[in-house]
Parts: structure tokens; sequence; C-alpha cells
């Protein structure tokens, strides 16, 4: 083997949800929004001056920076944006995670800490679910180098409460605790209210959910100014200029709209409540979700199987082959009429042969 | 010190040059391409559907590989993308420079390498450029972890020939050898011609510069497959989804109009030209330059002075207050007009009292 083979980094990549090309698929399997970004963000876009494009970006991002800081009543100091929340969350990752104690998340969680920890070569330790799959607070007393999970969680969409956060970081002073929110617009409580209180807190969040903004890739962490400079520090040695000016002028945009943001999570919650009855009419098990996805099993059904025979029918969801989740499919809640072809489809199944 | 403060990532943050927020500046700092992007990015820009945005973007990239790919008569599964050949350089650092061995890169080059090499933890040396700031092939033969430096060069804006990297090809067989050719549309030898011959080469562009697209953020590196496979593992184990969907649109189109692209080229060799001589006429000793900017030093002139002056008349150029190189000046190659502004303050510069 040549010698350059040996010096490339060996990594298990992370396999991210299918993006078909096809027309006409039901497309329940990568969380993104059944509906549209706000008229605000269509009316930024064609406003865009093309011109503008052949200058580089702000690279502190000010008018994103300061929208969002205005939003959430924080001070731009407070506020660090990515290039969705994957790029916020490894950027974190690189700059907080580097004790030689293993950082602690979920056995059952977002799966790219895992393969963020490998990348870096951080050691992780991962305290398991309960039979119930809810987080233990106990599992996360230990020493440690870094906390990281998302509230609610995913796969399960299981929400931990304010309580629960607060006794995570009272248990946890010497290190970085980082709360994922990407699903906290469906429901859960912020621990936005904790950051007056906990200076090594750090909130993520992202556009490509809530905001129906998946395409433009926007993430942005929420913390103490020292969290938040240090973060910067390390983006300006990687990438100073990570955000186009497209996702800048968008991004701001989309905040403008709470009317229309508030009138989405509305529809998309109301439908989850109605797909969880539906679904629990159909025999399936559902955890209880405050995210935009369900995650359920039927005792009657190979997870697997499930899912590849709802494939066949032009339906995606995600399906993970992995211990203890493998009965289970996480299926993103769509429009009503997308919910009403997976509902049917499901009760397709009982006549095929699974 | 609160334990966690201890465990941030220590860097030393690259400095990007200043993007002033004033109109009327005249803008030589950053290199900026001064002609607007092709009119089919700008008809690219009015067609992109904002419903569209609610969906992940390809991850794989696909339309925009498959462009650039035809564009260069390769395979798709040569060519890699990114935001900006910053994340396509650091990935490729963070994928090809995993040795014990140094890395080399020349003393005065893109200040980028340094920088990640330090964020990376990759042992690096710097072999000197020559005193009339040209590479020196022998000082690579030693063993190495790795190659890298742009064609031509930064902030020099010499070029070697495609012998010369020849050579050093010749002379590396057992690592990786990076060519960034950030500025090699103005002038110089493309080395993809040799990416039959060496399946360890790696060649990098942007489109910030010829392609009038800096603020799109878009970058990529042609390779053998096996090295762009390599680099795509890694991309997958930090940001499934960089490319947002504009800048995957956008990059797309603007290959579709070489002649726009020519067009831009012919006008900023030409005032290049021009410049070079008239900054020789003001005395200035400029070198060799086949980039969109020169770089320039005066016997009369305190470098770091004469680039304050220049700002107080609003004209912003970038210098570089470093060892060898801390009396040259560099000036982007703006249209003719701004670069009157520019010689007329530098004839006044005689009587001022730098």
């Amino acid at each position: 083997m040549k010698e350059w083979k040996n010096n490339i980094r060996k990594v298990e990549p992370y396999v991210p949800g299918e993006q078909p090309k096809e027309q006409n698929i039901i497309k329940l399997n990568t969380n993104e929004n059944p509906y549209p970004p706000a008229p605000a963000v269509c009316e930024a876009l064609k406003r865009l001056d093309p011109g503008r494009l052949r200058l580089y970006p702000d690279p502190a991002c000010g008018l994103l920076v300061n929208s969002l800081a205005a939003y959430h009543g924080l001070e731009p100091g407070q506020i660090f944006v990515g290039v969705g929340s994957d790029d916020v969350l490894a950027m974190a990752f690189m700059t907080f995670f580097n004790s030689e104690k293993p950082v602690l998340f979920p056995d059952i969680t977002y799966s790219f800490y895992r393969v963020w920890a490998d990348l870096l070569r951080i050691p992780f330790e991962t305290p398991a679910l309960d039979e119930d799959f809810r987080l233990r607070a106990e599992d996360y007393y230990r020493e440690n180098g870094g906390v990281v999970f998302p509230n609610p969680n995913a796969p399960t969409g299981i929400a931990v409460t304010l309580d629960f956060i607060r006794d995570i970081l009272d248990h946890n002073q010497d290190a970085v605790v980082i709360v994922d929110e990407a699903y906290i617009d469906f429901g859960g409580e912020t621990a936005l209210p904790l950051l007056k209180e906990y200076e090594n807190l750090l909130v993520v969040r992202t556009y490509s959910k809530s905001r129906s903004m998946a395409g433009m890739r926007i993430g942005y962490a929420m913390g103490n100014p020292e969290l938040i400079r240090a973060l910067n520090d390390v983006k300006y040695s990687y990438n100073s200029y990570t955000m186009d000016q497209t996702a800048l002028e968008l991004g701001a945009a989309s905040l403008a709209e709470e009317d229309y943001f508030c009138q989405v999570i509305g529809k998309i919650t109301a439908t989850r409540e109605r797909a969880a009855k539906r679904l629990a009419e159909l025999g399936f098990q559902c955890l209880d979700s405050s995210a935009n996805f369900l995650f359920a099993a039927h005792p009657g059904y190979d997870g697997g199987k499930l899912f590849q025979y709802l494939r066949s029918k032009g339906i995606y969801v995600r399906y993970f082959d992995s211990p203890r989740i493998f009965e289970y499919l996480r299926m993103t809640i769509g429009r009503d009429e997308e919910m009403e072809r997976l509902y049917q489809a499901l009760e397709g199944a009982a006549y095929e042969n699974l």
C-alpha cells in the first residue's frame, strides 16, 4: 500500500437519511417541515442583490447574530451562528471537549455525537436510557469532560423538564453542558432561562425543523459571552466565512414573522396528536413525543420489514438498525394528507406477510 | 479558574481582512472580484424556489459536482465541494495530514495553512522562499507528512511552472501534495493535467476570486477518486449538509457562462498589467504577479505607514506585519477607476510625512 494512504484519517461516516430524487414520495424520514418558509423569507430571497455576492459576507455574521439576539432577548455576544446545528455542535465539540475525561451522552440519541467524538478523538461514554427510553439524571453525576443531550431527545421525541436540566447543571459545574434544542419549538421547556444562572451552559438551535429552512443550513448556539468567544476563535481558525450572504439575509428575515411561525408549529403539533392517536388505534406503541416526529413500534411487525414495506409504497420513514430500537420507526409529522397516506399504508400492512 | 475553562481549545485565530461597512470605500484588501457574477448566476437566483428550502439539500451536492466534472472534463467521483476553499483545505488537512512527520509549506504563503495546522495539531515546517520570494523545489525533497502551496503563491502573486510542480510530485510519492489554485485563472499553469499521472495530487479551487462569488462560499477539490472518497467520508463525519441550496444552484449556473468569465478575467489581467507599470513609475518594486493582486514595496515608505495613509484616504489594501514582508502592501486589482484613485493617493503620499 502507498504510504500516503496510511495517513488518511479513518472514520466511520454518519449516514444521513435518504434524500430521494423521485417525485411523489411521501418524505417522512429526515424531520423536515412540511410547510414552506415564512413569506418574509421568500421576499428576502427576491430582494437579494446578486451584485453583493462578489464580496465576502460579514465574517461576524452581524445581521443574523443581531437579529437572533433581539429575537431571544439576549446580547449579540451570546450568539454563535453556523452552517446548520451540525456545524455549531461540531465546533462546540472541538472547542469545549478537550479533557482526558469522557464526554457523556445517552446511548440512544442523535447519532452524530458519536461520529464527532470519533472524528475528533474525544473520549466518551454513553449512559443507557432507562427501560422507558428516558434519561436518568444520576447517570450524569459522574466525573466527565462534558455533557450533551438533545431536548427533546432524538429519535425518541421524549422531553425532559427544566428541573431535570437544572439538576444536571448543578451536578456539572466543571464541564460544558450542551442542550441541543433542535426540536424544542414543537414542545418541551427551553433551557434558555438557565443561561443567566449557569455560565457553562450552551443551548443549540436549528432553522432546519421549526423554521422550514433545512435547505439554507443555519444553526446557532446561545451561551455566556466567554463560551461564544471561544467558539468564534475556533471558527476563525477553521473557516472565517462560513455563512453565505443568502443564509445571513434569509435567516434574519425568518425571525420577523412570529405569527406564521406559531401557526406552522400549531398545525404540526395538532397533526402529531392526531397521528399518535391513529397509530395507537393501529396497535402501535408510540413514545410520548414533544418533537415533529413520532417514534413507534408495533408488536406484530418487524421494524426493518415494515420500513421496507412503507418504502415500497413510496413512503420514506427512518429506521435505525441499532440495539434496543430496531423494532421502532421514526416518522416525521407531515401534512395531514401525507399522514393519511401513511395510515392507509399501515392499515394495508395487516394484509401483507411482513 | 473554573475547570471547564481549562478544556477550551486554545487557538491563535486567523484575522480575516477587514470588511468595512462604510460606503465609498475603495476595497482592495481581500482579493474580491470588482465585477459582478455572471448574468446566469443572477437568473438562477431569481429562479430559486423558496418552497424547496424546507428540504435538506442533496448531501452529495450532485448538481454542483456534476456541473464541475463536466466543466473540467473529469468524473464526478474526482470532485469534492465545500464552503469556500477554506472549508475544502481544512477538510483536506484533517483527512490527509495525519502523519508524525511535518507537513511542509512556504514561510510566506496563505496564512491559514499555519492556523489549520495549529488547530488540528499537525506538525509542520515552513521552508523559506528564496530572496526573490520564489519557492525552491529542493526544500520539498525532504521527508514530510504532506506538502501544500498555492500557485500562484499568496501574497506574492508569483507562479511556478508545471515542470516545477512535476518535480515536487516526483520527489513526493509518499504524501498528499495539495496545489491551492485559488488564483490560477488570472495566470500560471494549472496542475490539472498532472492528475492523470499522480494519484496523490489534490488541486483546490475557489469561486471567490475569478467567479465573483465570495459571498456564496463555494470551493472545490479535484483529485483521484480515492482521495475524494476519503474527503467525503470525513465531511460526512463532520457535517453532512454543508452546501446550502442556493450555493448548489448558483454555483452550477456560474459554469454555464464561459464567455463572461473570460471577459472578466481579461479585464482584470489587463488592469493588472497597467497597474504594475504605474506602480513601477511611482517607484514601487512590484513582484511579478499571476494573480488578481499586486505585492509591492516602495523604498521611500514604511509599509505600515503607507497602509494607514491609504486607509485615511478611504482605500483599503492589505498589510502583513510579518518578517520579510513588512515593507510590502498587497493591493487587489479593482476596476480601472478604483485603481486611478489608488495611483492618485500614492502620488499624494510623496507630499505627506510618512
